[in-house]
Parts: C-alpha cells; sequence; structure tokens
C-alpha cells in the first residue's frame, strides 16, 4: 500500500471540483476522496493537471493537499510541478508534511537537450530535498518535453528518490518495453510504471510491463476491475471491459474540453455537484452534453455502472 | 464525383508503398488506386503525410501523381505542400497538367500569428494560380499551426479557389459546429468539410455537420459503409460498427509508428507487398506486431473483412 | 510623471539583488530604487523576467513590490504574469493597493492564434480589474507569442485601461513605423510606446516614433541621456553615445547569461553587494568577467560613468 | 586551403543574387564568387538559410552549386540541409561530383532529444555517404534544435567525417571554451569552430579558441582584416574595427529583414545587381534603406570600405 519502486493498481489523479462561481468545493473533495477509496483506488494524485493545479492560488492548493492527505486511507501523491524551484520547494515540504506518500514532478516545458532536462531535474531534487519519494512524469504532448529512453534511464540512476514513472508519451508502447527489457538485463533498476494519457492504451500497457494505471478517467472502479482481469489472465474479458469504455475513453482524452466531458461523468454518477472548470477552462456546449449522453446510455447497455 | 464545396463521402489519404530496399513500388501504387476505388472511395489524396511525400525526391512525387491520376476513375488530389513556394507551384502544375482534380496545402509549421498566415496563403494561391481548387489541411498537432474559426473563415473568403477544409485539429467537433452556424447565418460562403485525425471521431463528425472522411484507415471499405449508414439514418448500426473498429483506428492513430501498423494490415489484406516505411521510419516490432494481429482477431468476430 | 498614454522617458526594469545564498538583499532593492532614480528615470519596472519573478515566492514578490513603490517617488509599474489567473488578480490587487502605478502583463507562452490571445487578454483584463493601467509586453523570442501589428491594434481597442506597449519585437522597427502609422490615421488610439530588447536598437527607435526605452541595461544614466540628445535632436551625439555602449549592450543582451554580466556590471558600479542570479541561473565564468572588465575598459575611454 | 578540422580563416556564407522578378541572376552568382576571392575568403559556403536555399528548385541549387564551384579557386561548402534523406543525398552528391570541398547539415528542426538528434544524424551521414566531409551547424535561433557540449562531443565521436563546426549558439561564448576545455583534455578529437551569428561576438570569439568566421555579413573584407589582427595578437586593433562595424552587424543580424539590408549594402557595394529576396522575403521599406544608409555614412569615418 505504500508508494514506491513495487507499487501496483490505480492511482487515480484527482479532479478538483469547484462551486459554480468558480470558488473551491472543499465537500466535494471530500466526497471525491470517498468515491477513488470506494472504486478500490491503491492511492491518489493530486493537484496534477488535470486537477487545474496550475489555477490554483498556493493556499488553495496547500488547503486541498491537507484536506485529502488527513481523510485519505490509501497513499497520496501531490502535483509539486511549479514554474520555480523555491514555490516547488515550499509545496513539498507542506505536502510531506501533512502526510503525503510522495510528490509528481513534470519537467518546465523549455528544457530541449538532455543536458538542461538533467540539470534541472537535478535542481528540483534539490529543491524537495533528496529524500522525498517521488514520481517522473513523461507526458510530451502536453509539457513538449521529449524524454527518450537513456534520458530516464539517466534520471534513475541519478535519482534514487525517484520511484515511479508516470508513462504518458505518444506513441508509448515501445517505450515501456524498452525499460523493462533494460530492467530484465539488470542495467536499470526497479521503478514503479503507471501509465496515464486517458487510459487509450490500457488494454495492451499492461503487456508491455506496466504495474497500473494512474489517470482520471471518470469510471475509476472499471480501470480497477480492468487490472484485476488482467492480473488473473483474464486477457479476453478484459479486452471486453476495456472496448466497451473506449468510445468515453477517447471522448474524455481530448484535450482542454475533455477535462469538461470528465467533470460532467463525475457529476452525472452523482459524485460532485458542479462540472464547472475553473476559468480558463472550455464549458462543455449543449451537443457536446448530448454526445457524452450518447456515449454513456451506450455504454449502459455494457457495463451497469454508466446507467443512472 | 467532382472535388468542390460540395463534395460528400469518402477519400481515403493513401499511403506510398515501397519494397523492402526503400525503392518506389509503382505496382504496388496500382494495386492501391484498384483497391480504394473498389473500396467504393469517392476520390482518393495521394502525397500527403502519411503518403510519407516529405521523403520523396520531386521526380518520384511526380511520377506517383501521373500514374495514380491516369488509373483513377475518380477525383484525385495531390499534396502540395513543399518548404519553398517554387517547389510547390512546380508540383501543383505538373499535377494539375496531369489531370489531378485539385491539390490540399497544408501551413507551413512556423507560422504563428493571423497575419502570417493569410500572408503565406496568399502567397501559396499566387504560387499555385488562383484557379487551382484546393483543400485546406487543418492538422495542428503534426503542423503545429493554429487555424482559428475566424482565421479559417478569413481563408475562405480571401481564397474563392479552397473548397474543402480538411478537418483534423484536436479537439475539433466544436469547430465543425462553429463553421456550420457561420454558414446557417449566412456569414461564411459553403465548403465541404471532410475529417481526418485517424478517423478517432468519425462516429459523432457526421453529427456536427462533417460530409465525410479523408483519413488512411486500412479499411477505407468501412468508412465507406459508415457513411452509408450516417446517410441513411441507422445512427445506432453505425456506432456499433465504429465501436468494433475503434480499437484499430486508435492504434493506427498513434504518430509514427501508426503508419507501420497501418502499412501492416494493408499487407495483410493483401494490398500491398510490403509494409515497410521509407526512412526515416519507425519498424514495427513483433509486440506490436502480435498486438495489431490480435486487435483485427477481435475485430474479425463482428467484420468479416478483418478475418484472413 | 504619470503612467498612461502619453508617458515618455526612461522605465529601468529592475533587477532583484540577491544575497551569496539565494535569500533575497532588501537593503539592495533600496540602494536600487535610489540608483534609477538619481539616474534620472521617470519611472521604474519591477518584477519582470529580468527581475527573475518567477523565481520569487508569492510573498517575496510581495515584499518587493511594497518596498520599491514605499521608497520611490516616480512611478512604478509591477509585473503580474502569472501561470494562473488567480495569482495574477492577487498580485496585482496588492500592488495596486501598495500604491502601484500600474502592471505588466506578458501573454501565456502557450498562446498561438490571434483568437487564443484575444480570450487570455479578456480573462487576464477580467482578473486584474478594467481600471488598472497596464503595459503589454510584446516579446516573442522569450514569451514565444507572436502579437501582429493588427492584434496589437485590436487589443488596444478592446482594452482601453491598456496604456503602453513594451516593444521587444526582433525585427521591431518596422512595427513601431506600423503602428505610429495607424494612429497617425486616426485608426488607432494614442498609448505609449516604451522599447526594451536590452536596448539594442535604442539609436533606431526614437526615429521610429517610440517614447522611451524599458529596458534593464547597468548603464540607466546612459538610457536618460541619449533620450535627452534625442529629445534635443542632437542625433549624432546620441548616435555616438549609443555606439560607445553598443559592445556592452550587445553582451548584457544575451538570453540568461545576460543578466548575470548585467548584476556584475551593477556590482561593479557599487550598486548591489552581490551579482548572484538566485538557482536556476547561469554563474558568470572567470572568461566572461574578464571579457565584461575588457568591455568596460574600452567604454571608460568614452564615458567616464564605466571608470571605476 | 583545404577544409578539414585544421581550417582556419573566413569562409563567408554566400546570397544568392536575384533579378528583380525573382529569377536567378547566374551572372551576379559569378559576380559575388569573385567579390568573396578578392576579399581574402579563405572558402566559400553557398546555399545556407542566408542564400535563401529553402526558396530554391533543386535544379536552381544544383546549377548555383556548380557556378560556384567552376569558378572559385577555394574549397566551397554546400548545404545540403532537406526536408528529406533522398533530396539530401541527391544534393550532396550533386556537390561532390561537381567538385565541392564538403557539405553543411542542419539539424532538422523538429529534433529534440539528443537520441532523437543522434538517429537523425546517422541516417543523414549515411545518405550523403560517411566519406564526405561536412560541416555541423549548430544554430538553435532559427533551427529550435538544442545542441548540448556533450551531444556535439557525440556526434564528433560517432562521425570522423564532420570537420567543422559552425557555430551559431546564443550565447555561445562558453559553449566554445568547453569544446576547447574537453580537445585540451585529450577527450574530444580536433575540429575547426568558425563562429556566425552574424558576426555579432567576433570580438571575442577568438580569445575563446574558434578558427575564424562563417558569416555573410556585408563586409567579408573586414571580417579577413579582423581575423588577421587578432592573428597578429593586435587585439584593440581588431577591436576598434569590430567595434566600427558593430552598429550595421547588429543591424544586417536581424531575422529576415536583416537578409534585406544585407543585400541592400551588396548592391551598394557595387557587388549585386539587385538587392530584392525571393518571396516570401520582407522587402526594404524606405525607412530602413535610410537607416542603413545613415550606419554607412557613419561607419565611412572610420572605414573607407563604407564609402561610396
Amino acid at each position: 500500500m505504500s508508494f514506491g519502486p513495487a507499487t501496483k493498481g490505480v492511482y487515480p489523479i484527482a479532479a478538483t471540483p469547484f462551486h459554480p462561481d468558480g470558488a473551491l468545493d472543499l465537500d466535494g473533495v471530500d466526497r471525491l476522496t470517498d468515491f477513488y477509496q470506494e472504486a478500490g483506488a491503491t492511492g491518489m494524485t493530486i493537484l496534477g493537471i488535470m486537477g487545474e493545479a496550475q489555477k490554483l492560488e498556493p493556499e488553495e492548493a496547500a488547503a486541498i493537499a491537507r484536506r485529502v492527505i488527513a481523510r485519505a486511507r490509501v497513499p497520496v501523491v501531490v502535483g509539486a510541478s511549479a514554474p520555480g524551484f523555491a514555490a516547488m520547494r515550499r509545496l513539498a515540504r507542506e505536502a510531506m508534511e501533512a502526510g503525503a506518500a510522495g510528490v509528481m514532478l513534470a519537467p518546465a516545458p523549455h528544457l530541449r537537450s538532455d543536458e538542461q532536462i538533467a540539470a534541472w531535474f537535478a535542481q528540483a531534487v534539490e529543491a524537495i530535498g533528496p529524500d522525498v519519494p517521488w514520481a517522473l512524469q513523461d507526458y510530451p504532448l502536453t509539457l513538449s518535453v521529449i524524454l527518450s529512453v537513456p534520458m530516464i534511464a539517466r534520471l534513475m540512476a541519478e535519482h534514487p528518490s525517484c520511484v515511479m514513472l508516470k508513462a504518458e508519451d505518444w506513441p508509448g508502447l515501445e517505450k515501456i518495453s524498452a525499460l523493462r527489457r533494460l530492467q530484465a538485463e539488470g542495467r536499470l533498476r526497479p521503478f514503479s510504471i503507471l501509465t496515464a494519457n486517458g487510459g487509450l492504451f490500457l488494454d495492451l500497457e499492461h503487456g508491455r510491463g506496466a504495474d497500473g494505471a494512474m489517470t482520471g478517467y471518470a469510471f475509476p472502479d472499471m480501470l480497477v476491475e480492468l487490472m484485476d482481469l488482467h492480473g488473473k489472465g483474464e486477457k479476453e474479458a478484459a479486452h471486453d471491459l476495456f472496448d466497451a469504455h473506449l468510445p468515453l475513453i477517447r471522448y474524455e482524452q481530448q484535450p482542454g474540453v475533455g477535462l469538461s466531458a470528465r467533470k460532467y461523468v463525475l457529476m452525472r454518477r452523482g459524485v460532485i455537484a458542479c462540472d464547472v472548470q475553473r476559468r480558463p477552462g472550455p464549458p462543455l456546449s449543449a451537443a457536446a452534453r448530448a454526445e457524452v449522453d450518447h456515449l454513456l446510455r451506450r455504454l449502459a447497455r455494457k457495463d451497469g455502472r454508466a446507467a443512472f
């Protein structure tokens, strides 16, 4: 149940609920925390990009972290990416003092060469402290930073406190295989790989060596079931379950508007009271709501969780 | 059957077949041309990004254009994007003289502001000639150029010879609706919208006002059937067909390696003899081939076209 | 002496002094404030990119703003760019309550199309309040956002509270001319244009219609003298003064290391006690210090301010 | 006088002259070839970015290469960068068969990680042939590819046929020092470093270990004299000469319009008949011409080459 190199399972990326006027909904945070745990999550990740962390004031971010950590019975990983190392240090320290299991770091978007990336992470780890466990976010589509396999191997060698890769490169299947091959050959130390990218390749990533999922799809209970089926070797049943959800997974994975769709589904599931994104964030049009409703109706024929 | 603002249907983006040593396979070009037509395509688009146009020598590109145009009984649109206007002019002129129905233009990747984009297209249209019909490619994920709705409206106003939008922004559903709304209000002249993006949202784009598909998915016969079902109003049957193909559609839509998967499927369908991409292009690993085979086996249960 | 559309003169971009351990040097902030005023500055700009604002914690930024505003007898403009609108709102409100003359806004680096830019500034102005005067920073080299002439004209039309353009596009001379032409034709309301870009084109920008300088060159007293010479029509004397400083101006304008050189010159001039940038920031090598010393010695032959 | 790892001196980047209607001016190519040689150039580089290579048709590029190589009595390096390896191979082969001393390769703009860069150059060298000497262009400002010091060292180790670095990173002084340090320590094989970036730091690059200049400044005769002064140890005289030219060097180094200014100066010097850039390229406004004239008049007081 800890957060470490052997971690397996599902760490949902938590949404952040807001009231219609954009104010933080801390009661909604509680309900979401309970929801993810009742879904069977082995941990939680908060204050990520999907959690709209970049739109929060520092006090709000700290308040969410304290609230979730106090309530959750599973490990909580806190997104600590910030434009400057001073802000990163403070956020990481506050999270760890409140009882977080670790933090997540995403490379700053301006980084290009391997040297720049290595220097930046050296400073980031110095800022948060070398004893704080962390997950490395590899998400080039949004972060526009390319982490090659040798670069990830180098970061893992230079930073023993990195215990997990949040894998969301696209395409990313060969990358998982390449990292697992290096580990099998004894040329790379063990670490956990949880995959994200909205879950779009979750049916295939287990076969490549992934340990589970770290994504915010609005049916985390399905993600847990999928991992269980994979774990029990029920491959075709896992594919059937995944394929039923794929039309909605694909819809939620759209940049920007996908999060609005995701919050809308969470609202329809009764988890949060309001599906609004804090500004700037695209509202969901009537046409889009109708599309999501339609996808949910079709899903409900195969998965009762979508019937409400 | 012409290429114009009222065009509807399926214009497959043609792959370019190579021999194992990277040499052009012109017999394969013939077979592909026949295959797309037998699939029911209303037209064809050649020498696009998916056709590996950027890896061809000018003589090779011209040879392919002449070969396809001479053989096809449907309109052929030729990708005329080139780093310089001189090369663009020559390619467009050669294609039109050979009998092409029109050309496709993608904005140069360095363009940022609306002014830069407008100036670039003014020069491009001057280069190809204002009488040559063309399709505007809106593909920010690969081209890194953002065409807003007002920008597209401006280009359509300034260039009467533009008859079609190849819509592959992501997310892109609201954009189609916004353009159709402007047309309904009489503030934008009519033009055809064919969608691409690997077909990942084809189940929903018809409802937003798209006229068809311009994408290279390895089952163009399915695209044609899907359009027919949409046209007949058989919405649920269309969704069932689409959902059955979505796992493979999603796999083929991966950047780079997706084209290798697509050529592999075309090879397994017996259309081309060799699935190699000309260098630089990622080969398909054994694990990836196994994944595609698996997805095809699962698809074959619902669609006999995948059984071979 | 106010900050408005008729503002002329020199608004130095203030450096932020740190102690060798990276801690904020508030006494140094006082000395810098005095230095800029004694140099004849008509105003000051604090917490810009050159002020290492992105490396400060929110409390530090607020402390600097209060300190400078309390001490300065000239208008103080406060950089209010922040990754989110919540943080921007707070910083702007705190600055204005402390007595700032206005704020400076730089577009977020991810903005591309004119629509995106217009929407972003609409939200930014709503966040800071439509009554707060602000300067628009046009700095594509670092911000990677292109503001065309029509785009700037649109922002000026939509936001009466924008009173100034900080012009640091590169090349930028034709842009100044184009904006002044629109104003002369009555198609654009008046606003102040102060130029930056390290001062690299200050000898020519006055002739294009610029009102002065907003840059951090380590000899703000020279900038003031240059503006005076331009104002008096002593064109050749102005060029002679500028040309004498150009080798150092060019050196300080280098990205990253240029700020280290600038702080080193400010230290050698006795203004700040320590030339260190807060991390991450490149230290000045021994070779670079020798080059700056050499450039200063050569400058001292023509300008006594460089003799120390 | 050959093109190899011990090359020193000045390799002007040649402009490409066009007639007012945009047609290639091959007589102008002859005059330019003579001009660069009479200026004392030790070699020439043609078909670079400054030579507007990306606007030429393949036949035009080949015609220029043959013309210059046949006429020049100094080594000629031919820019062989092309969007695809097929085009690169052909251009390099044609150039070498015509008698070129070698080629210049610039990394493709989409490259980000060290792995991508290494793989791309491996394919490029395979394309041109491992026996063809080449210069590596390091120009991140325009190419948007970051080559770190370890990355350059790796490329030099993997490709013995690379004999020269065209150094135009910005800032770039520390990079030259770092590479020379690795060579002094025996950890990097020898290669020539010629600097570019419009010559903006030519006064300091010799002291860092550069071997000369590879840039297109319109006074290549000044560049030759500067190198001679550096070679003779007349440091202050070299600085005086450089400082006199710096205002114009800075003007010519502007992206886009700087080349128009450069061609205008070459026209005023009587070398080319027409200063037009092939489209798309910004024309020089009347104000800009007046500025260049003014800078030339001021320069003429110190350097008779500018008096005409």
